[in-house]
């Protein structure tokens, strides 16, 4: 049949890059991410859901003894592939799941399933159910790996010296510990916000237009029949619900998710920076048979991070749908189905890129001697700051001026901007009042790193503690 | 002075609709927005911020005694333009203020301004400073408002039948109070997203790369001194920062107001929609001399919810420039400067819509006859869902597909559903089964209303409870 | 081999819903998309400028006689899934699909594969071309389809009677056919620009930096050689190009094709709205077997038009990636190599979401009544306007003023406002030297039309011919 | 009065920074703008609208001789703050514009000021007046500017050797005039598009729906009237209108104008980047008085170039909003008001960043010493691509893999490529074979630059010719 042999398309004859390239090919993503965001995933969920709603009717005495137990073993048979058919038949895709299901039960119990719901009840609670699933038993933990990784090397690294970068010049010495205890810590902030949101996600059994219509014909208490089959599933109740739950629950979940990717991708951004030709501190192991241009055999390019900050630009900007569905007209349009139904490659597009950076952070090696090198390109000249902070601490009217004006006259003279220093007759008495340490840090700039080394420890510290690694 | 008559340009030389007609014109949200979101009132906050800095200093013995109270005193007659002619000549935003403030002090004080910080110290703090006061001494309190003007008119509307409408169609009935406490939910869920957002800004006294190089020239625990100025501003200091605070805070509180902004926007497109000539449910009230049209005189245009509506496209879509904002090279680069200037744009936004929101709304009459007619036209056929789950519920086998026939049946004979159901022989034994009060729904299905009325009031109740109003 | 197991995986277990839902479950829209669209289209694409590329090396003597047929022959057997496995073991998918070319063919041919030009020559004018042809093929002859559609309708329903509404207010009359002129008119223009903008795409052989590095030490003018090659696949070359093509020409067409999708959604969003319970002007037929809702057996929805809407605002954000991707570092870098893989998604979506409309306007159905009734409700009031214009034009002083007077009159009193207008004593004389057509209008305003009827026919023929349909 | 006060607000009481700090501060930039952009620059071209109609209505004998005149002379003495009190009180931007106009003139003529025509033919006409003057009198002789100064410099640095990069990683090297003209081809290719987007601005005269029903009440034929109001202000009449023009339009031109500001945004980024300390290429030159940084006086931030990044990331999502106002309910709801008046800022964004990027490139150092000096880094191992093709050429069987082996080895035994190579037996055989001119390259990689000086020259004619620079 026609309708088979189209269902049976490999995977090269999809046209999304995610499906045939990023999410089936990587056995690590496809294996966490299947259950919870494939179109298979999705179903049975949805079944999950409608099993719920059976179990808790039968509680209340409507539905027959025995039917959940029915409709449970009827749904361990449907396949999505059997929904999608019945659905091209009916045009309704809960209605056909629904038949499905019932076409294999008893007949005195088919009529349970699904009594006093509507679609909305099932699509809105089986999406709360596997996303906030998919944050706990996948995104979450993969995001504490990344994040264990990254503390392991901040820490490893938090004595290596590193010239701080504004703008992309010079600025003042940090370690390379602590450049990275910045994502250690964003990173951090994201996983609970993620955390969090997730927590937040709500089910609904309150029918088509959210008001209990249907259920109160059954029920005495409709309120507390919505509460007790979400708890079966752990999900809280929407405070309100129309015939869908308030889209901002998810819509936090979104941004929460959204902004997690983009830590990754500046995370990513600086990595690919630190690799170029010039400035070489950090490189990506390259296995032995890796080809990294087709004509350019010498080449080594950072694909990995730029395969982040690219899939951040892809995924980014496709929030404002979520704005846009935020406006669903009066108990509801359905200008939000079909975009909804875009959000798993959401969430996909951050495991995965975990993932990476994952694999590619494990494998880093940091070039000393280039941090070194990079480092006395400036060392003369970092000494601006501290002097000009000590001769102002001193009592030097104008210091920062002097000192900038001693910059030019060092890059002019082409003199040390230290030998300009001293040999100003001004500033002897003020350079006097210097005290021992502050001298050593004018002679010796690559001790002027502040606080880099103790902070580095104590912001790994507390992520650890916080996130419980 | 050329530089000076351009100053002097009037507000309709501005290209920018906020300024000339959107925040400019609406004495109340000018007055509540500009002292934090007008560039003036950057600068006041940033004075406030080197202020607080000296006075620490002060209290380390680093400045000297009287140095805080002479840079106060000094900062009050600061203003934005003798800031900006500063600028204009060197260059620098924040050396420009610092030399302003400078020139006002005492000479032997003027140093201590700015003494080991750095600019986006400076600039860091302040508008957290600025953003957090706009929340909680402006925003909040507006949306609050707002929502208590929501609780009111739902509770008084909470038994005024309306039809749901789902797709657009006619769905079961519920009443207006209902449908408006949707948005005492969603709105409520979002001032506490947005206080929550604000209360998480962050301030840093860092320095130029985070590292706390400059104050640990002077400071014995730059980090402590860091959080006791942050303290006398009521902010917390970032748990890292580089040269700027981590940007996800904010972020954070941007996501949250689009959001709500976005609730703002769902609820005033439904007004939009009930206000349709064939609709006419609600009405916007006309002043007397208001022209609704320029060649129509008895057109009665919605113009205050479109004004919302369209508010919201025009703001929605800036998210991503703040997630592109997420990523700065190493510890920074400038790309997310002029970008962040236009983050007040922003919060005025969802200020002046709701401002709008409020006016309107307390004038918004519900038109009872259009309500009843409207439900009139479907008042027959929705009893096709109630019946449908009771006869389910009563063992018919396929209630669903039987009550769908009935209605297509209707449709073509011209009778009414209730006749076609009341004489389909195979129905009757079990309509025999209903009880009384499934009865009269069925007869009356302006009874069918489930739990509408009831939720009203809970939901009102938790909100005012939950916000404290 | 677990590696072909993740590769047999179902078409239910992918994530993106285009490739288990929108896309592959059409077979219309598969069979035209696919060759262009899928990965497999692709990299047949690529294979064929490889060829390109050989031939023209053959006919400038440096390629050995007969190596464009071997290559050729040899490029037929290359399948999608044997160059993802070889690019699985060198991590590049140009070398990897150099390397399965080259295995097949004669080794004294093999090395002429990919001699002396860049992966993204390859991949640049590929995707030129499967875009390209995309269009020509596939795109837009389902647009004109649509296009003519959209015309029959538009002439058949010239002279219906509607009533023209603006802010949802009624307004003017028209007539349904011009109504729909705006689309056909609409629809035209972006078919133009698509056309456009697709004869604009480039190809390039200009090597890894542009500048002919490679080439030029095989040939006297590789830039004669690049436009050479190009014309093989009736492509031109680009005016300059780095590693890659300019980014503009293909961000034309993605804007092209995402603001002909944003015509087509203002059009299934006005039938959406005209499908309303209240307004029902139009219908969607609907197949005896298909549910419109789970609960509500009586339910009609618009579901097709709403995937429309919810298409457009699921992709529209996206091009905000493409402007993103304008930003490529130095000669190139690889941020744009992901995001890139999602255009096609684009382009589908504008294919299935005209295959969609087709299908249902040349269903729909036009209700008569409903557009006389809701007519009806203003054909007294909308001669407000005509009534205002012509006593501008005899004298009346301030008509817009009093016109408006005269409908709150008519408001408050309960008369008609014809009737108001004929008792006020101020205007009888200005009526008087109303001329019979414009008297007849005003007493009957459905012939207040104005060119409704005229435009539509000419707009349709100025589209027909602009279009050769 | 409170009203007066409220609109002498100064500059800095702004909230908009493009209003206090990017447009109104730069004198270029407000001069050639504000008569075009500004909110006083709308209603002047409102005006202009206005009269071109009375004018246009006196040649059909409907408006009394000298009506236009009078209106013109009326029209002089109307201020943007004027209306504005207008529209304070009724609420109606044009009815108001139009009543402030009609105050000035003598009774008899003033009727006929508006007469037929709706806000909308005033707006809509009004906005591609003043949007195509703005683009064919500042916008695209600004971009000319620029482009003159980009071709230039590339051919003053044709043969300016420099390394190419992709990924960051070192290439194959080129001259930086070639690097330059890839801006010179793109922006070229975006004046164009400006260009003509601008030309193919619409205007409209048909009345509130579309179809000219006011006008059809005074004349014959209303499709030629509109065709010569038009005609009086060098538009085109919209081939369809409904209450607005086409929006395809005027989106056509935010697309050109933002895809414009890209092209900008990634020469700026190039340049930031050869600014890195560590690359150093070029150099901004910077004033004797500016300050790089408050605390680090040596500091010399590419501000500008980070600006203009900045101001496409802040304005680049923008185009979203006007996608979505494609979308618009019948004849026109009013949900793209608000959203519209942003657009001047988005043209207003793209003049400030030429502007600001002509003042930085025109005093642009490139640092000889520096583009040497990286090259040099890389001059050895960029020998790998000549000798692979070459080797590939002259029969070498895997040519590729034995090259990217040799670069190993070079890289692990400390030896050069050019030793590894020479030493090699396997290849002797096979160098052998090489031209002069062939060996010539290897020996000296700098003159492996292929066509790029040539391709520069060619560039730069293309594109003086193409825009009659």
């Amino acid at each position: 049949m026609s309708r088979n042999k189209k269902r049976n398309l490999g995977i090269f004859d999809m046209i999304n890059p995610f499906d045939f390239r990023y999410y089936s090919r990587n056995k690590e993503v496809l294996e966490k991410c299947a259950p919870f965001l494939s179109e298979e995933g999705m179903i049975r969920h949805m079944t999950e859901v409608e099993i719920a709603v059976v179990k808790e009717l039968e509680v209340e005495g409507i539905a027959l003894k025995g039917s959940a137990n029915d409709a449970e073993r009827a749904a361990s048979h449907v396949t999505a592939s059997e929904v999608y058919e019945e659905e091209d038949r009916i045009k309704h895709n809960v209605r056909a799941l629904v038949n499905v299901m019932r076409r294999n039960m008893n007949e005195k119990n088919a009529r349970f399933v699904h009594l006093g719901v509507t679609s909305h009840d099932i699509i809105c609670t089986a999406d709360s159910l596997r996303y906030k699933r998919f944050v706990s038993h996948a995104l979450v933990p993969e995001l504490r790996k990344l994040e264990k990784l990254l503390i392991d090397i901040a820490l490893r690294e938090k004595s290596t010296l590193q010239i701080g970068r504004t703008h992309g010049q010079h600025a003042e010495p940090l370690t390379f510990g602590f450049a990275l205890s910045e994502y250690v810590s964003r990173l951090g902030g994201r996983i609970m916000r993620i955390d969090e949101a997730a927590s937040n996600l709500v089910g609904k059994i309150s029918g088509a237009v959210g008001a209990y219509n249907a259920s109160s014909l059954l029920l005495k208490d409709p309120v507390l029949f919505e509460k007790r089959v979400l708890r079966r599933l752990s999900l809280k109740p929407a405070t309100h619900s129309t015939q869908i739950a308030e889209p901002e629950h998810l819509l936090d979940l979104i941004h929460a998710v959204i902004s997690a990717l983009g830590v990754l991708a500046n995370l990513a951004d600086d990595m690919r920076h630190l690799q170029r030709t010039e400035i070489a501190e950090v490189k990506e192991e390259f296995l032995s048979e890796q080809v990294g241009s087709s004509t350019m055999p010498h080449k080594r390019n950072p694909i990995n991070f730029e395969n982040v900050k690219s899939m951040f630009k892809a995924i980014s900007p496709r929030i404002v749908t979520y704005y846009l569905d935020q406006i669903s007209e009066h108990q509801r349009d359905l200008t939000n189905s079909a975009s909804s139904r875009f959000i798993p490659e959401i969430f996909a597009s951050l495991f995965a890129s975990s993932v990476r950076l994952r694999r590619v952070l494990s494998r880093l090696r940091v070039d000393a001697p280039s941090l070194k090198s990079n480092f006395n390109r400036s060392r003369d000249m970092i000494r601006a700051e501290p002097l000009y902070i000590l001769l102002s601490y001193y009592g030097y009217p104008n210091a920062h001026e002097k000192v900038r004006q001693l910059t030019l006259i060092s890059e002019k003279s082409g003199r040390s901007f230290l030998e300009a220093v001293k040999g100003d007759k001004e500033l002897r008495r003020y350079l006097m009042k210097f005290t021992d340490d502050q001298m050593k840090i004018l002679e010796n700039p690559e001790y002027y790193t502040g606080m880099a080394e103790k902070k580095t420890a104590s912001v790994c510290s507390f992520w650890s503690h916080q996130l419980k690694l």
